[in-house]
């Protein structure tokens, strides 16, 4: 586990800066200041001044950061320099999606083996990529030098699934099914939880009833 | 834009009671506490308190809260209990996957339509529901009175849709494109970026070089 003292939302940023700081370089700006990543991502320069110190990264006074040396930086920090090896666990819809979007559009976070426990999709390859058995699981992450685990197994399968790849010596899990999975200290999970996302996405909307009404007029106002 | 006072992870946090309450209510469970809610949830009983009592639910000092009950309120705050109306668009992988997954375990979100300008996916259909030309996304949402709208189509043509989500009067959109949206005040955006999540996985791996380490001995120091 990397320095907790860095909050999770600045390792979260630092992805949005790489994906500018890759568009300017495309388009040759050589530096780049906070108020023009502030613009571009919609942080604040003082947001962004913070973030980028964590990591012992300073722009220079009145000019800026040089977007390439910058981009690198970021790239260590991020360990996706040398790229990291990933597994996906799970070739259902979802899966698969993950699996094809991933492969087309990641070459510094790399899927390099797929696993489930259908015999009608082992053996089958999603973009090159061979669907392989549970049971292989450890053997292949010690064999690839795996790092990172990604979850799309229905729930009920998930905590084993997590077992065994914490078994593999995974470090970080990207965890899609609404499965709470338990791990021992050091592995760093995160969950993304789509039914989460979506009802909570309904409050925003005009469907819910303003919680102050729905104490005045609720039969259930007495709770 | 509901009560901007209560912060957005609250919010978050319902949708997994709601669960966890669903759960229980299969158990035949009648009455939890914020306890056992904290032992199924991984969130504090002081957090789970402050949350509920956001919204107007105390539990019963000793008791705890009635499951039922508690279950109605949290549908209808997040609107739930009408049911809310989602369009997708974009057909590609990512939304095929998040169409069948949402439609099949979905009653209360509920996609109705799905667009694409591809026309060799018009006409087809997913889990029942037609995918239909992008040029009638205006038209349909006003009838089938949508107000929650799903982009996955790819960046360059996501602001595009989220302008004409808008004009069809969208209130509140998931995004999984990696744009960053232009919206007028009161629509809500939720991002899911799955690039970030992944590269940023990697930081909590053991493939990145230590910030600390790398101020002193890379090239870029001097930056």
């Amino acid at each position: 586990m990397r320095n907790p003292k860095i909050p999770e939302a600045a390792i979260k940023r630092l992805p949005v800066y790489l994906r500018i700081l890759g568009d300017l370089m495309v388009e040759e700006v050589e530096i780049v200041s906070s108020a023009d990543l502030a613009g571009r991502t919609g942080f604040s320069p003082e947001q962004i001044r913070k973030d980028l110190a964590y990591f012992g990264a300073f722009g220079t006074r009145g000019v800026g950061y040089d977007t390439e040396i910058l981009s690198r930086r970021i790239k260590r920090i991020l360990g996706l320099h040398k790229g990291v090896n990933a597994v996906l666990v799970g070739a259902g819809n979802l899966g698969t999606a993950l699996a094809r979007y991933s492969l087309a559009k990641h070459k510094d976070v790399r899927i390099v083996a797929i696993f489930d426990n259908d015999w009608d999709k082992i053996g089958k390859e999603i973009q090159g990529v061979e669907i392989q058995p549970l049971g292989d699981i450890c053997t292949k992450c010690h064999d690839l030098n795996v790092r990172i685990g990604i979850i799309t197994v229905p729930a009920p399968e998930a905590q084993a699934v997590a077992d065994v790849l914490v078994r593999a010596g995974i470090e970080a899990i990207l965890n899609f099914s609404p499965s709470k999975l338990k791990v021992p200290p050091g592995v760093y999970v995160q969950n993304i939880d789509l039914t989460i996302e979506l009802q909570s996405l309904a409050y925003y909307t005009s469907v819910g009833i303003e919680p102050d009404l729905d104490v005045d007029t609720d039969e259930d106002a007495d709770k």
